[in-house]
């Protein structure tokens, strides 16, 4: 069985360690309120489905397969936003769902989605759990119950195609799992999103996921070539080939639906082989203005390297996104992360080393790059130690066009700070970029007051206003759940609303599919 | 004003020239019944739209924006494919629009998009016209007219932005407009399908345009980055950031949609510098099978040049894609063109080069290659000719993953050869690659017989049949029309209909758009 994560905190606990020096001294300047965190044990709402309504469910699946233990339903409540965290924290679990459902097979999903139209149930898919956008607190109201569909049990490897090199991925795989069983083949996915170890195919597809290896292997949705999809109203397989003009690309329709026109049964992804070679070394440029010039000049000429990442002056200084301290003491200016992976990676080594000198940067050597890489998926530990010492911190993303980049930082970051007052902590990188534009990954922290959760909300609110004031998109990867969703409808018009509510009244007409979510 | 392109025939019929040797003896073993080809002064079907109804468009966009005058129209009626020349030969021309409106603005297509809907008038986007699918031709039952909606008067660039390398293009920019006026500021947008010199920038988008570049530059839908559409309904700006996870991706639902959901009135292109260098060589492999296999490798290793493209065996021998003779004598196999653009290419050559040369290639020089650029856009024109001599000739593609090719190969051209019997040419290219697949492009040259049009729609439905039924896509690059409609819903089955449908009841409620194009 796949690690379950914590109810109330990221992954296993076991794996968080202490705090950097950096942060130990953040923290410190932070004493404030502190929770007391809440026991795991705090009593859920009683399952509000009757043994008879999933007796018939039961008969279709098997009782293995239809779960209604606490201990079940408290690990499928919400995802693993701040606010979601704040909430498990303090004992609210209202969002819990009334029964898990574990399908064993495509067949299972669709069984399931009918009885759920002919019950009137909502749905909520269930991959690894990691949202960060509230997409797993679906709405019940107008519904008899809510049931989380959790696709745990589609965990398998399908099949590959060494000619194509693509591979079929059920969605319930978790990033470690799918990679280890393309390893076997001497391939890789080259998806690393900072919920790596949790997180799952179906969810990366449907969010829209983008990991720390996009400069070398794209976006998730880059590497999607065909989906095999359930929908209340029969079953979807896009993707004929790997580029076509039939119509609309319904793979760009289905990617990004998070769970609201149907449930992905299974991810053809286009894979390559395992590097042979991976080195990673450390960059600092005098200011973040020039460090983002030299990637854009790196995506512009074509030469990008495989990862690419470029803090600003703040969070060069206070690096909360790894679990080591590799920029601090011994940086200045911002630190750029800069690996290449591939069968011979020399050549283009000193390709983009070339470019990067030319634009004012210094190496610092493969030390902190590899430090870089031992901690790359562990902030999310740093975060439950730093809400334990009653710190506020959470992180949030947008992307814009080259040009706009410095409006759109500085708009995102003086919303923050205007809104969590003084003292707060605004730090940002670029991790993902494109010949146009980049992304602009915002990690905060401040003091926590007496209601964190309000505290939180009304920054996020006046940074997303701020992104779409600003000609940013509200998410670039983390996609909408219900917490960005007022602001899509701004992002995308009532036009753009119409056709995500056309998409839905078409393929799930009587909206049990994570109602609420994502579709303003 | 743009050029027009004949009525009965592709693009300025003074630029065509005579048939090379190797067609010349094709159309002589072909002789047979030959058309008589109609003049261009065959009647029109009187305007359908009275005075009256077209008075409230006239008060909106002026006199001169609203033509019905038989010329107009004739060249408003129909596109370029085979079926749509021999019927306009014969006299045919019950598609002709009832008027020819030329909006001069956004608004303009606003106002008459509200003028159609409250009048019933369907309504046909027109860009260059070069269409080869019946997506010109709507169905006007249930209307009370159809109008043309002609964008040849947006044909701005509005803006470029250097910093982000993107311009904003108006829809109705033919190729060649768009390329100049890129090239002013030292830009180019790398797009050159063979219709290049008519075909538009919106056109390009709303079908999925690929072009003859595309292994350097990508596709079409890979340049573009935002979307100003308008609708019945409203206005829909889509491209908020190059990429983001703000939903599905609704700059991917209006690509392909033909003009079925709304008229593009603003394009955002990627744009790249001019190429310092061009060279274009040529290159033949033993077998299609052996070339086919080096554009894998190619693909795969990810060191692409800009052009690639590889001719079987009898299109090597009978080269009807193009205007000068590049394959035949002095070419064994199979001719592959290699072209290489950029800043300096004299290394990525030579890494070209190494792979094709382990894997059986021989480089037959740049001659061939010069050859190739020289008649890059000409094959049409060597169609006229050939319909004129009594020659059946037609293009059809399609397009999957590697190890499906030689099993779509020889499905589609069995299909074509058992549909058009004995003697039939049936030569085949591939020219657009991908990690996972690519494009097979078929050109078919037959004896026409007493009924060409029934003849080539028996062998065109057999060769549709083929590629659904064998895995391919029924269009990697020409769209889907009317004529491929059948084959689109067998691709994408109901729930793939359901969708689309479900886009175009939300946008385009009264269906004036294009009915019956696209749409299944």
């Amino acid at each position: 069985m796949t690690l379950e994560m914590h109810p109330q905190r990221w992954g296993n606990p076991a794996e968080a360690s202490s705090l950097p020096d950096s942060v130990r001294a953040l923290v410190d300047a932070f004493v404030g309120t502190r929770d007391t965190p809440a026991v795991s044990e705090v009593a859920l709402p009683a399952p509000g489905l009757s043994g008879h309504v999933l007796g018939a469910l039961r008969s279709a699946l098997g009782d293995e397969a239809v779960l209604t233990d606490d201990e079940t339903r408290r690990l499928r409540t919400r995802g693993k936003s701040t606010p979601d965290l704040l909430r498990a924290r303090s004992g609210d679990l209202v969002d819990a769902p009334d029964a898990v459902v574990r399908p064993g097979s495509h067949d299972d999903v669709v069984a399931t989605l009918a009885w759920a139209v002919e019950q009137g149930v909502a749905v909520v898919p269930f991959g690894g759990g990691t949202c960060v956008t509230g997409g797993l607190a679906a709405r019940r109201d107008g519904f008899k119950g809510l049931v989380s569909l959790d696709l745990v049990r589609l965990d398998q490897l399908v099949s590959v195609d060494l000619v194509s090199m693509t591979a079929v991925l059920q969605p319930g795989m978790r990033g470690p799992a799918a990679e280890s069983a393309l390893a076997e083949y001497g391939l890789t996915l080259g998806h690393f999103p900072q919920s790596f170890e949790f997180a799952s195919i179906g969810g990366f597809a449907v969010t829209r996921s983008s990991g720390q290896s996009s400069a070398g292997f794209g976006r998730f949705d880059d590497m999607v070539v065909g989906l095999r999809v359930a929908t209340p109203i029969g079953e979807l397989r896009a993707g004929s080939s790997p580029a076509n003009a039939a119509g609309p690309d319904l793979r760009e329709v289905v990617m990004g639906s998070e769970g609201t026109l149907g449930v992905v049964t299974e991810v053809t992804v286009r894979v390559r082989p395992v590097a042979e070679e991976k080195v990673y070394e450390a960059w600092s440029f005098p200011t973040f203005a020039e460090g983002a010039e030299a990637m854009r000049r790196l995506s512009q000429d074509r030469i990008l390297p495989t990862v690419l990442r470029l803090s600003d002056e703040a969070e060069t200084m206070v690096n909360l996104a790894s679990q080591s301290d590799i920029g601090g003491d011994g940086v200045t200016g911002c630190l750029m992360i800069v690996g290449h992976e591939g069968a011979a990676v020399a050549d283009h080594r000193v390709r983009v080393a070339t470019v990067l000198t030319s634009l004012g940067g210094t190496n610092l050597g493969e030390e902190r790059g590899a430090a870089w890489v031992a901690g790359r998926f562990h902030a999310p530990y740093l975060r439950d130690s730093m809400l334990d010492a009653g710190v506020l911190v959470e992180t949030l993303e947008t992307a814009t066009f080259w040009s706009n980049r410095e409006r759109l930082y500085t708009a995102v970051k003086s919303a923050l700070e205007a809104s969590l007052g003084a003292g707060a902590l605004v730090l940002c990188h670029i991790s993902h970029v494109y010949e146009t534009g980049c992304s602009l990954y915002f990690t905060v922290a401040a003091r926590q007051g007496d209601e964190p959760l309000e505290q939180w909300l009304a920054a996020k609110a006046a940074a997303s206003d701020a992104m779409i004031e600003s000609g940013g998109t509200i998410t670039h990867h983390h996609a909408v759940g219900t917490d960005h969703k007022p602001w899509l409808a701004r992002e995308i018009g009532p036009v753009g609303v119409a056709m995500l509510r056309g998409l839905k009244d078409a393929v799930d007409p009587t909206g049990i599919l994570n109602p609420g979510v994502l579709i303003p």
